[in-house]
């Protein structure tokens, strides 16, 4: 593979895996997209579901999951498992040679358990390093992976990690290699000026826009660590930063909102 | 890698998998097995406890699960889900380059859905086609894959495959590329004449003495389909297949039990 040929790295949302017909009918366009592909994925309702089955609680804190080695289990079987092979299974049926991955393997993705600072977040791993080199071996290999948001210590422990930070990491360590395309794919449109409205998508957002709207509480709750995570990539030097309806996926770059570069110097921080 | 070169196929029971020190135990002795070597494992208690606890009943006929569409969800998630993530992130703690599988991953294994005759076995699938072009480029790339009993038809839908059969059917399709040797895994320390007595390992078994056993009463139950996948792979010119303890697979050759080629001739049909 020339490495001046893209990478698009695409973060799929639980919402839309909860729906098989959307999922079906979202890889369908997705294999249509030109360049090198990498598809993330958590697991979205279905490890909530079953949490709720086997009596657990499931707890939240900033739109993050509190992790105990019981729902670090669940999260493992239902993103790596369930998950994971479904999407595998129907991007084979479509005869797309995919691989099914989590950061454990082949040491893809290499995490720290967060330390327990004001909150004991578990089992939750942040990302402390990605092997680019095996990353190319798989792309250039004709190989689309298809990686959950699981990764591991490499004392053998597995670690629950937020998929929309994973699609960030990978890219920002992506960026050194190729040119990449970063893509969140969700239920709604793009961010929007009026979450009632699905038309008022915002087409273009730079930090400054995004610090203003989250202050007057416009942007909240699950969006903002996507747009933290977006940012990042962006003053990463990733221009190709998208945050578009999972349906819309064929249409990235015109469809949703586009994130631009900062204007603040040091915004970055 | 030379051809020449054997290939180990190792498949680890279900009870030692319930057992993190022996599961550990188990994979220090492993990996320390010299040539190139693939690990395959079920699921062991966790699928049939996660079923109980979901208040789903286990259904088994002739020591197979009858797999439901929830079976099948539970057996992906804790096959292709926690065991086999677990083992991998054990082994890249180990040093080695270890890759989580399911046949559906770079369709490795494929399967046809059981025809309904008798018995309706749900969504199980009989080994259809072993890409092992496929298998090679993981292998010759330093790779150590691990392999759960989750395979898929290439129309989308994953399929329970028995792990015993799944080890078999890989070694008879490698045998063509490689010299092939064929490792059993289990709780016990071999086939033994005595049920209650662990020093009753019997040293080689050819079929003629293995179908006299049946027919006596002495090898039953579980033991029957592992040998008659023993004895599959034996007649296909496999001449290593060994059937012994985990925690002796470093002298896999001397402490279990051989399977040895029939002297029955057609036996094998």
């Amino acid at each position: 593979m020339d490495a001046s040929d893209p990478v698009l790295i695409i973060k799929i949302g639980g919402n839309v895996l909860d729906h098989p017909p959307d999922t079906h009918s979202f890889l369908n366009k997705f294999i249509g997209l030109p360049h090198k592909k990498i598809l993330i994925h958590g697991g979205g309702k279905l490890a909530t579901d079953l949490s709720a089955r086997l009596g657990m609680e499931t707890k939240m804190v900033d739109g993050r999951r509190i992790t105990d080695f019981e729902t670090l289990k669940i999260a493992t079987m239902v993103y790596a498992g369930w998950t994971n092979k479904s999407l595998v299974a129907d991007l084979q049926a479509m005869g797309v040679n995919a691989l099914g991955l989590s950061g454990a393997d082949l040491n893809l993705v290499q995490a720290q358990k967060r330390p327990v600072r004001d909150i004991d977040y578990g089992w939750v791993g942040d990302v402390s390093k990605i092997f680019i080199k095996r990353w190319s071996f798989l792309l250039e290999n004709g190989i689309l992976p298809v990686l959950c948001a699981i990764t591991h210590d490499r004392q053998g422990h597995l670690l629950n990690t937020n998929a929309d930070t994973l699609a960030s990491e990978l890219a920002c360590a992506l960026v050194e290699k190729y040119p990449v395309k970063l893509i969140y794919c969700f239920e709604k449109r793009g961010v929007l000026l009026d979450q009632l409205d699905d038309q008022s998508v915002i087409p273009q957002l730079d930090k400054e826009a995004y610090l203003r709207l989250k202050e007057a509480g416009i942007i909240s709750k699950g969006m903002i660590p996507k747009l933290e995570n977006a940012f990042k990539a962006s003053a990463k030097g990733i221009q190709d930063v998208y945050i578009c309806a999972a349906q819309n996926i064929d249409q990235y770059q015109t469809s949703g909102t586009q994130i631009c570069p900062s204007m603040i110097p040091n915004s970055t921080n």
